[in-house]
């Protein structure tokens, strides 16, 4: 757990969440997100409670690093004992930490199927090799999402030869994800393509995942951001001060609706009243076509001391009770695309494009 | 300055701001609502700079609150100086503190007007009445506000026979006013009829006023609320969990486009969506029937450090600058009605419901 990173030294980790080495014991090392913005430190991960509590207490966060986290539990897990039996309580403990996003649940059923079909003594190597595969894979996705979005900021930048102003929600960029990022993938894309691009952060309460990951990321790539407060959207879009919302996604369901971070629906319905397109950035194993509609999607409850303490402070007076629900549903009917590693996809046809 | 309240001791002041006493010379008591939830004190304006900057620096808000303040200012500058010189200079003074409240307006415009055709050794009294009566008035308006919006809450519990779920947002409470307050009014005086009544109170960033000032008056009247943070809007109200939002405005203009605290278009969106109705609630000082549409009103922006410093500290990367627009505007259309002194008016009726 000692620190790696200092102010102005350039050693930021180029992923979210790598192995010590390629050696068969080698430990899991994360940033540990809670601390971020003002401090960048690791943690290792020895066993599986380290990586269950550490997708609990939101070390990491994010749909698809949560997804890859979870793999790596499940390797770490096979190595103490490798039997199917074990490796089955092992999913169901990190399948308990968070309700919401599918990709927990997808990456560890991917992990116990995997398990089933490998002799018991090549369990924990095959399971690693798994992980690892699966944030390769996440890069790639991010990859082909970003030159989706990429296409769309292009054009618009073409049409108007000015900024491209595009407002994001939570974090969905590269410390969701390995590398990249879902929702930002598209922003570091045209920054590098010498677009002139500037994003609105949404704070994100109650965890400011938006002031402290979103605009870190940001800054620390070198580029333009402005923080709001997440009430300023309605002002911003109706203003004309965006050109184009996208945010990430925790489970999209069959019929395209979203769930992604509480205050997401809010900022689509005011993108559809302002005429400003909204799309949803997201790798294939956020999308859940076992779930026919967003009225199926478990949305997470958890603890009211994330409304009612910020900065080691009461908000609200000591009688007051809170109420955090931590994710929220976009009906499909205000999302103009989804951008996805297989291109831009209209959110009537994600059944059919979706990979089986 | 001593503190006239501590916790548990009912001594909690039945106004917003007062007169020290009848006398010509007496000094104005606010409440300072920088320090709640956590301190109920009090603090003296002398003089006219004390009333500018109690307005600037929200020791008093909300656009009632801010009219009768600035109408005790023009009353403590004419005692330092009755000329009508010196009361526009003070006029300009006190106008330049707050740009999106029409109420301050309004009132130093009637103060002046009410100067002009007085003698100048009778204008600090006669100013002092006119602040006097501007609060009377304002109890007297919101109480009528307050019946407007109980006959609807009332019919809600008649026809479900459940609680009635009231969302509001930022503070449009008594703190907001004088007493009772133009969003909460129908609240007290459903709660005083024996209906049952629980409030969603928004936590308003990035002020915090929904957390620091509605949940405070709401516990202090002994009425049940539940904190949430500004995102959770769009679940709450997608969810059932709402039966109507009721906000306050600063500036409602001819043809019902409503300036409120930033954040409260995307409440009426979200309503809209859900099907939930949505009601302005306001005195008549606060509808402006010079500026034909919200894209006339002046919308405020503030420091930054209102969105970057929460509790002492920063919730951002060193580097990242925000921006911070006070107050957005709800086109008239997502309006369902207005709760004013003369009733329930709809959006294309008010500037014929105005009393001129």
């Amino acid at each position: 757990m000692a620190p790696f990173y200092s102010r102005g030294v350039a050693t930021t980790p180029r992923r979210t969440i790598w192995w010590q080495s390629d050696d068969a014991e080698a430990l899991v090392v994360v940033i540990d997100q809670r601390r971020l913005p003002h401090e960048l430190r690791a943690v290792t991960w020895e066993t599986l409670e380290d990586v269950a509590a550490g997708i609990a207490d939101m070390t990491v966060r994010g749909a698809p690093l949560i997804g890859v986290s979870a793999a790596c539990g499940m390797a770490i897990a096979a190595r103490f004992d490798p039997s199917l039996d074990h490796l089955h309580r092992a999913a169901r403990l990190l399948a308990s930490t968070r309700p919401t996003a599918v990709n927990l649940q997808w990456a560890l059923d991917r992990a116990l199927a995997l398990a089933a079909h490998t002799p018991d003594d090549e369990r924990a190597e095959a399971l690693r090799r798994f992980a690892v595969a699966l944030a390769d894979d996440d890069v790639e996705q991010c990859r082909r999402i970003g030159e989706a979005g990429l296409e769309i900021i292009r054009s618009i930048a073409e049409r108007s030869q000015r900024t491209v102003n595009v407002m994001t929600h939570c974090n969905a960029g590269r410390l969701a994800c390995i590398e990249l990022g879902t929702a930002t993938a598209p922003v570091y894309l045209a920054a590098q393509a010498g677009i002139d691009v500037h994003v609105w952060v949404s704070e994100t309460r109650p965890r400011n995942q938006g002031a402290a990951l979103t605009a870190w990321e940001l800054a620390d790539a070198g580029i333009a951001h402005s923080l709001v407060v997440d009430n300023a959207a309605g002002h911003l879009l109706a203003s004309g001060m965006v050109d184009l919302v996208i945010v990430g996604a925790d489970r999209v369901a069959a019929n395209g609706d979203t769930a992604n971070k509480v205050g997401t629906s809010l900022k689509a319905y005011a993108a559809e009243v302002a005429g400003v397109p909204f799309y949803v950035a997201l790798p294939w194993s956020t999308f859940d076509p076992e779930c026919a509609a967003g009225e199926a999607i478990p949305i997470e409850e958890r603890d009211a001391d994330e409304v009612l303490v910020v900065n080691g402070g009461l908000v609200a007076p000591e009688s007051t009770r809170a109420r955090n629900w931590g994710f929220d549903v976009t009906p499909a009917r205000f999302v103009t695309g989804f951008l996805t590693p297989s291109g831009l996809v209209r959110p009537e046809a994600m059944l059919a494009s979706a990979p089986t």
